[in-house]
This record gives structure tokens, C-alpha cells and sequence, in this order.
């Protein structure tokens, strides 16, 4: 459930995120701004906890995407700012309990948070910045935003309990295997997207192409996050290459490697995946499958389906830099893989 | 943060909840269909974890202080029902987190669900019943209940990190193990009560005498709850005796026999309580200590001083059936010691 975006300056990608980090940095200061004063507590270790992620170089697509949204719809107000700080919350308390169920030891190239302070920190430091959360949405004061929001934070839960269910099992078909990543990653950058329209006032049409667009980015974002786990470098990654293969978590790649693999290769995934003892030998002769059945390349492909539903979602939009800006990272999310 | 009421039939406790019991007996009925419902989920585990939980017998005084006190002060809508809901599913997700932090093996006298199903789907479970709280708590429609429910799910968040970072430290003073008992017991007693007449629109007034009534209860709760973890039978408690002791929780008895003890005594409380390797008969010199130094007596003494406070908080309040069973609760809790 790592998602990082993985910004290479050098490699040139056709898209870029930029334009969208342009139009809303002044915004993003004082959601930061916001961020960093929630996160105050005379309880020492919860600023201490909460930042150490926080600080660790995310990139905050998240809060850029309900900021954008709601510039494009027109919005004038202040609570967009409250609300991505939500999002950006919400995000936050979801890494540090995945860390604690997936037993992750990095996170963002740095130790994560349960290394430090221990499972029980992460833990309850997740329940904080979650209720947290909540109250600023109600501060926010849109009882649409919170009834997206925390409908959102149900479902991200729900897709994460199904994974545990579905982990280690090779039976997990391409169908389970999305309604997981629509609930624990497209969730989460769908509401995060509709609550800017939500904010504006905007007609349903505009809601939903909203949703939708989230939707669709998300689910092309965990995708290219699953083939970045068996093709990235571990700086690109901010985590280590294989991590999935190591946690025995079954993603995009393997799924497909799997179902188009002989009985005996098939056997060879059902050893790796539902054994803890898949070695470095053990990834090696995995990367080689998935380059045999082109899993990485198709996993990409099928992201980028997604992304074109995203993109027609925005379609009946008029032009706007926005505009632009939103369909640049679906591009993006993409292209950081090919 | 095991809080259990043990009602033990035998023994003819001078006061009772079962007033309050029959008065919220009709729409404690339409909350538990209510909780029944909403912990369904196509994800399997999540019903099953959940209402491993739920169905072991707590006595879901929570909801009835939200149903009580909306009753009480006129409320004739069915949002509170919807809140009481919401407020069990609050409780019951720091439960499953609790025992994750605390690794406690039992819980209402079975076992743990994390001892079933592990701690992964404890922590994944609880953050599906927290998002599943807060969209019944948007369903109710009041914001200012939101504000309520979202600040008390923050606080007791807090009062968990506290306690944590507290732990095994005999540093711990009787004010800050309060400020923990405030967060993680009181603060949510304190906010179902304060729902009601917040649902049911009555005068700042009456709101603050229900906020107070319910976080003096809580603390008092709280403090009994720690007193029978030292005095109870296991039947009584639905946990083991000892249990605080033996997880190194440095509670209200503890610290007021450290600070009452004498240089040989505290050094057995430090060894005791700093390190993993209380045994059988270092619990028995610790309840020689608590005697000694009438610790739990003593605690059970605070208790009944915030329990004035609780009973006084509702003086103001015209007479009714309701007031008075909201009376029998306070002495009900401390009497359940004595």
C-alpha cells in the first residue's frame, strides 16, 4: 500500500505533475501550514510520530487534487485548505496502520514510524490523526464533504481487511484484486477529488466526473505502484524492490504471471507467495516469469485503461489549466513506469 | 482499558443500572438492529470480527447515556438512536485497537479477536467501524454532534498515546494518570451523554451538565474499573485479576501505594512494573502492598469523589424517572467495588 510518487528530475517524463504543484502551491503552504499545527499535542510523541511521515517527503496528490478541484469549480472559500489537510490526514493514519498490518520495516526511503516508536504508537497515533481528521472536516462545515469523506474511510478499510483475506492466497482473482485497490488507494483519491466540486456547489454532472476521475486515477496509480515494486530502483521507490514479493502480497503482476503461467510455474508461485521464506534466488526466478508472461508491461497497460477513463471523466469540462493540470497527472502516474 | 460492568445478580448492590436499563429498553432494542446491520459487509471478516466483539456481552452503557439523556431532555426524533449506534461502534473499535496495544489475550472473558484473527484484522476492523461511526454520525445530521463525537474520538486517541508514553514509568503522578483516563475512558462517556441534549436542541446549561455528568462518570468508571482489577473475581471482570499488573499499567492503586511506600517498596514497584517478568508471586507481594497502604479502598475513595461531582453535575435537572436512573448509574459503578 506504499504509494509514493516517484518524481526522477532527470529522466524527463512527458508528463509531470508540475503544472498542478504550480497552480496550487499557495494553497499547499497553508494546508502544510495546517497540517503541522493539527499535529500538535502536549502529548509529545504524536507531533513526533505524525511528523516523522508527514515530513518524509510525500508528495501530497492527495490534498492537490480536492485544492484543484475546487479552484476549477469556481470555489472561493477557505475550506478546501481544511479539507486536503483531512485528506492528506486520512492518507497519513492509513500508512501508519498498513505499516503495522503489512509489518513494513521502510517507508518513503526512511525507517518507518513502528521501527522507531513500536506497533502501539502507530497504532493510536493513526486513531489520532484520523479523529483529527474528522473534526476538520467538521470545521469545514459540509455535511456532503463528511458524508463522502467518511464513507471513503470505511471503504479504504474494508478494501484493506479484504487484502488481509485474499493475502497469500493465489485463488485471488483479477476482479477481487481490484475491488481491494478500488477500496484501500481509488477510494480515498475519489472522495478526495469530489469534495472540491462538493465545496463549490457544483451540479451532479461535475461531481461526478470528479469522482470518477479520482476513481480511475487511483486505480491506475496502485497498478503502476505494483509494477514500480518488481521495476523501480529502490530510490525511485523509497522502499525496497521485490517488498510485495518478500510481504507474500499478491498484486497485478504476480496475478497475471500466475494465470498465464504452466502447472509448474504456477506451483513455484503458490511455494513463494504463501511460504515466508521466498529468498533473493526466489525473486530472481520470479522476475523472470514476470518478464516471460510480460506482467509488468501488461500491469501498466491495464493502468493506463484506467487512466483513459479518468481523462474521459474530465472530458465534458471547459478547458482550464486545472484542467490541464488534473489530465498532466494521469499522464504522469502513467508514464513514471515506461 | 478493559471496561467492563460486571453485574453480579448475587449481590444485591444497593443501586442498579437496570432503571436505566428498562427506561432505553424499546430503542436500546432498535440500536442493537442498528449495530447488527451496520457492521454487514461483502468482506466476510469484518461481520465476524465485529461481532465477535459485540455479541460478548457488554452492557452497552455507552448508548444508553446517549438514549437516556436525549429522552430526558425531550428529544422525539429517532437520531438518537443513529448516535447511540455510532457511539458503541466508537467504543468497540478502541477495543479491538486496545488489545492490540495492550496485547491482551482475553476480553469479556473470551478470547481477543486479535488472538483469533490476529492483530491485523483487529486494527483493520476497528478503523471500518470507526468510518462506519462517523458516516452514522453524518446520517444523524447534526453537526454539532459531529463536532462532539469527532473532538472525543481525538481525545481519546491522545489519552491512549499518553498512557503509552506513560507506561512503566513510575514517574507517573495522579494528575497525569487523570489527564489519561480523561482521554481514553472519560471523554467518550462525556460525549455520549452530551449528544442528547445537544439532539434534542436543549440550552448550553443543560448540554454542560450532561458533559460534566459523563466525564466525572467516566473517571469514576475508570477508577473502579482499575480498583476490581485488583479486587475482583475473574468472573466479575471478564479478564484475568492481576492483568493491569501484569502488562506493567501503572494504574490509580499502584500509584498511590509507590508514593505512599516506603524506599525498598518502591524499589519493588519500579522492578515489578519496568520490567516484563511479574510473576504469581510478585502479585502477591503487590496486593500486600495495595493493603498496606489501603490503595484500593483509596481508589475506590476518588471514585466516589468524581461520582459526587457526576451526581451534582444533574441537580439542577427537574425530577424524573430518567435523572434518577442516570443517579443509579453513578452509584451503581462505585457500589459494584464496595
Amino acid at each position: 500500500m506504499g504509494v509514493v510518487v516517484a518524481i526522477d528530475e532527470g529522466k524527463q517524463p512527458k508528463a509531470s505533475v508540475k503544472p498542478l504543484v504550480n497552480l496550487t502551491s499557495a494553497d499547499m503552504a497553508r494546508v502544510n501550514q495546517l497540517i503541522l499545527s493539527k499535529t500538535g499535542s502536549d502529548v509529545e510523541m504524536i507531533p513526533e510520530v505524525a511528523n516523522h511521515l508527514i515530513d518524509s517527503g510525500g508528495k501530497r496528490l492527495r490534498p492537490m487534487l480536492t485544492l484543484s478541484a475546487a479552484q476549477l469549480c469556481g470555489y472561493t472559500g477557505d475550506h478546501h485548505i481544511t479539507l486536503a489537510a483531512s485528506v492528506e490526514f486520512m492518507h497519513t493514519a492509513t500508512l501508519l496502520h498498513d505499516d503495522v498490518v503489512d509489518e513494513s520495516d521502510m517507508r518513503r526511503g526512511k525507517q518507518a514510524a513502528r521501527m522507531v516508536w513500536g506497533n502501539q504508537a502507530s497504532v493510536l497515533v493513526g486513531d489520532f490523526l484520523l479523529g483529527q481528521a474528522f473534526r476538520m472536516m467538521v470545521d469545514a462545515g459540509s455535511m456532503e464533504a463528511l458524508d463522502v469523506l467518511s464513507t471513503a474511510s470505511m471503504i479504504i478499510a474494508e478494501g484493506e481487511v479484504m487484502q488481509l483475506a485474499a493475502a497469500q492466497s493465489m485463488e485471488t482473482t483479477e476482479d477481487d484484486y481490484l475491488a481491494v485497490i478500488r477500496g484501500k488507494t481509488a477510494a480515498l483519491f475519489s472522495a478526495a477529488s469530489e469534495v472540491g466540486p462538493i465545496l463549490a456547489g457544483s451540479d451532479k454532472p461535475v461531481r461526478d466526473a470528479f469522482r470518477s476521475y479520482g476513481m480511475n486515477l487511483g486505480l491506475a496509480f496502485q497498478l503502476v505502484d505494483d509494477a514500480l515494486d518488481y521495476g523501480g530502483s529502490k530510490a525511485d521507490l523509497g522502499k525496497n524492490v521485490g517488498d510485495d514479493f518478500h510481504e507474500g502480497k499478491i498484486t497485478m503482476p504476480v496475478l497475471l504471471a500466475y494465470r498465464r503461467g504452466s502447472d509448474g510455474e504456477r506451483e513455484f508461485w503458490r511455494t513463494a507467495m504463501e511460504s515466508d521464506a521466498a529468498d533473493a534466488d526466489a525473486l530472481a526466478e520470479a522476475m523472470t516469469l514476470l518478464t516471460k508472461h510480460t506482467a509488468i508491461a501488461d500491469t501498466v497497460a491495464r493502468a493506463r485503461h484506467y487512466g483513459e477513463i479518468a481523462r474521459d471523466a474530465l472530458a465534458p469540462l471547459p478547458p482550464s489549466e486545472h484542467k490541464n493540470a488534473l489530465l498532466d497527472v494521469v499522464d504522469f502516474c502513467v508514464s513514471r513506469v515506461s
